[in-house]
């Protein structure tokens, strides 16, 4: 049972209800978000009455959901949600295209990047400062100081910026650092822990999937920020692992409609880490568009061939071009922007 | 090494070559088909002198081809081979639907099921009169009537027919009532005696790929086919099995622009076995022809909830003929007809 | 529902079974097999009255089989069933070890191999004449032949066989040869027409697990063959396919003793297939007898690098010799024999 | 290249070591554990010079390592790594087996298990005071307060205890509270930050492999604990994700043969999450032992179905008992002691 209050309740209303529903037998979990603040009633449902509930003041709706995820399920919230990134608006009829490097490397890159990801008409931009890296031998990110450069040059084109946290220690840097979009990696996604704090804010979480996770843990790992009181988040289809040894991953498009089924939130698609080949993304790219996908998050580089890390997977500066101009084409026939 | 000749090459010049690669040690197959004949040399390549059989009379060009399938690689032709499916081609730039109820039950179904699928604007026709079912006590096709009642069905509107052969015995029936393209399902992609068995004729020829399946032993698969001498070999993507139970199966789109890659051959999608379900299936059909597919095979019934087997994954006419509107704006922008 | 038949049924008596069936609305599928003949009825439960059933002449039992598997569901027989292979039992306390090469090449290698799979203590033998490979250009078995090599070779030491039948056509050819137990193979599990004539024989089938068949396809699978009056079914997990690429498949141990819950009839262990390597053979062999496994299929050669066919995983008669000990002396810890 | 240094090394020697490998252009990765130090030295192995590097004081061995996991590849060190826990081996001839209940929940219920637990002739025990759960609406784990517990119960009966760690801020408090092993869970096998925080220590750590990871990544996470000096690692299967849903998962024997083969250091197994059923844990626990592994982490309780998680899966202590008996004779069988 998720409890919807009114988007003016007061701290006094919020806390009659949670009285009047331990009375009930249950436990409350109150999250507050920026657009609203809901209650979900966990607990046995049968003890529970609906219609004294909606009777209390401040109160606007009160809805059983019978999946195991609610502030995120598509039965707590008809429509769908936008997210504002800086401005940007994100789940909407507007497509939004994420474009830029791997890794942090140098300004030179970065600044090259920006300029690159802004004329080919993307409107937010990608970059990872920390590395989850396979090996602890290899590149593990420029750290902090990438921050500062991906923030300097992305600004200048006015690219609200998405970037990987891993260590939960390292949250209120990135708050300092006012980056716009948290990514959660796929090894992270039942990182309970990291859910939970970035939960505590308001910045927008990119929730990439596990490498095998279902489609229903997905959305509890969802669910884990949302009891916070983070309720901006997307998710992220980025390739899911099975026995096909030819490429990377397997793009999971199936995915695309039945998340937007089962949630009302964003889901954006991954289509560099999928494939884990250039010459893919393309093709999948229009393909995630094509079955319903709000966003893309793709790889490019200044110069593919030099990247510090997943050269294979970056697209050219050209290419991204070409790729937006057949994007376009495709949103246009299902009926929306890009 | 692939060995083609030329189009009026003659027995006993084929003879020659046989005779001149055994005596460098190798084993020669030799592989009639309509559009090229052609010899798979299969031994340690560094016996062979190219130079030497380029020079013998009827010879066109002599390929080395690293990938274990010769006929099928792409390194053994470079051009896309287009099929031609009783006068409708398949494979170049035009796309294919072929739609159509799971199974053929009466012959009132078959004839409204083709006059729909025909108005919808597709030009062949998918049913099955053998079904491939998990329990021995299910429906199991109406068997050798459900050829005749579809073929009267589909000529009416000039539609070619699509079905599906389970058991080598029944080959001989389907070249009686011609069949127009042999449909080998996913549980027989390595049933290796039936595909030798329509090796042997040249009926185009559906190779569904088999439930975990690597692309590479989907390609030897087709192999098997066209050793025997038909070439006419249609890749079907079908979804692959993977841990995730919220779908039926996971369309593998990334197969789309590998197979191309791999192989000349044409690749088609069906989105209904890969969902399961009806709902799923426009955004699924959307994102196999915004990946580069040369077709679909698409379930559709009079009345999707009365059909006698897979009634949750059947199409309605009218959304067949919606989706039909989407996928043709779609290949527009790809550069496509439909 | 099961309608379990007296062993001494007449023809009359299941005729009557068989119309009164018909008369509650059920589909009645007689299935004569050597130990029991039953009727599977199959239709809508609630219209049957078990009662009136029971009351029939030459009925023994009516048991209520709620699983989609009748005849080889535990359900419908609460006993281990015991499979007479040529005189040798298997599914009992007895555990069986089959060993043999993969494929049979020559008189003196099927010679050399019996004896030693003799020496070694097993009772019966594997070999195959007939190789589903994944290329066509790769030794397919060398026919026919091979049987007449095999059975020569194993009556000398009174060892039964075991072969894998591929193909529909060649069915009375086994039975010609007296092929004691018919193998299908992985990639025909779901080969529904090649179940269903073996299932109209009374020869012993061993039936591997499909690569990526769930535990309830396979019993379906059995179920094919039980429906057509053969109940002497072996079931033999062989591997899964996963994401994992180090070795060639996943033994699934928890198979074992899942399988043996859902039916009465034995499964067996082919560790060799498995793992693909010789010398994993051993940890994945005690490790089966120590889960349960009624016994093992266990590749074997006399010279293990000269093999026609998977060299690598084939055991030196030593290496069989000295596993034999190990097994039994874990058979004796769980209170079995071998 | 793995340069292994002496006992006696002093911190100069290391330091001449380090600048002489900078002068070849490599990078140092010093690793300090209890038993041995090691250098990583990573870059191009050509501009090394083996035996300059083995002519310096204080180097014992300089050994060439092809895979990309040094410190904990089988190539660095031939022997089995024995790891002291608490005074108990694990990982030489002994067999551990580790026991006690899924989650801490009362003095009394800790007490009783830590009393059956010893009783049954294990010598550790295992109890998680922090869980990871799927939901953020379910039982938590008791926190700080329930390392307490576990403690008290665990030391009147001299067990070491095992539990897990999730959250990198809260190791302090496991030192502080003098927890004997570390568990690693599948949900962070690749949680690098929380990896490296746990290498700075020397406490052993149990690491158990990601839902759908590979030998290969999973050898890796090792590597990273094992650089930053912690090479306590004891390697833990508990059965991968695949498309199979009747039981929670596939437990991977085949890993344990091949894990010792990658690695010195041992492998135990978790049979109760593997299947995630009690009555399948004996056979899983018995194939397990058989197959080689150095241990089991095994769920008991002292009244399971009053259990605050994972109900289901654990064992009644007379259940465990009887177990301990036949892994015993198992153990027998193969040489080992238990």
């Amino acid at each position: 049972m998720i409890i919807i209050l009114k988007s003016n309740v007061s701290d006094e209303q919020i806390a009659a209800v949670e009285s009047r529903l331990k009375k009930m037998g249950m436990e409350a979990h109150i999250s507050r978000g920026i657009q609203r603040t809901v209650i979900g009633a966990i607990g046995d449902e049968h003890k529970l009455d609906k219609e004294a509930l909606e009777a209390l003041p401040g109160v606007e709706d009160v809805v059983r959901v019978m999946k195991p995820y609610k502030i995120v399920s598509r039965e707590s919230q008809a429509g769908d949600t936008i997210i504002d990134i800086s401005s940007h608006p994100l789940g909407g009829n507007k497509i939004q295209i994420i474009a830029g490097p791997c890794s942090v490397e140098t300004q030179e890159q970065m600044d090259q990047s920006a300029a690159a990801v802004a004329a080919a008409g993307c409107s937010m931009m990608r970059g990872g400062a920390f590395k989850p890296r396979t090996s602890p031998y290899t590149f593990q990110g420029v750290g902090v100081e990438g921050l500062v450069m991906f923030q300097k040059a992305a600004r200048a084109h006015n690219l609200p910026i998405v970037t990987e946290l891993m260590d939960v220690r390292m949250l209120q840097t990135f708050l300092d650092h006012k980056v716009d979009v948290i990514q959660i990696g796929t090894r992270n996604m039942q990182n309970f822990d990291l859910l939970k704090e970035v939960g505590k804010t308001q910045v927008p979480v990119i929730l990439k999937r596990g490498m095998s996770a279902t489609i229903s843990e997905w959305l509890m790992a969802a669910e884990y920020i949302a009891a916070g009181g983070n309720h901006n988040i997307i998710f992220c289809e980025r390739g899911i692992r099975t026995f096909e040894t030819k490429y990377r991953n397997v793009l999971d498009v199936t995915a695309i409609p039945v998340i937007k089924q089962e949630t009302h939130l964003p889901v954006i698609v991954d289509p560099s880490h999928a494939g884990g080949k250039a010459w893919m993304v393309p093709a999948l790219s229009r393909a995630a568009i094509a079955a319903g996908a709000d966003g893309l998050l793709i790889e490019s580089h200044p110069r593919p061939a030099e990247a510090w890390c997943d050269a294979d997977q970056a697209l050219s500066h050209e290419q991204l071009t070409q790729l937006m101009g057949e994007l376009r084409g495709i949103a246009k026939v299902i009926g929306r922007d890009l």
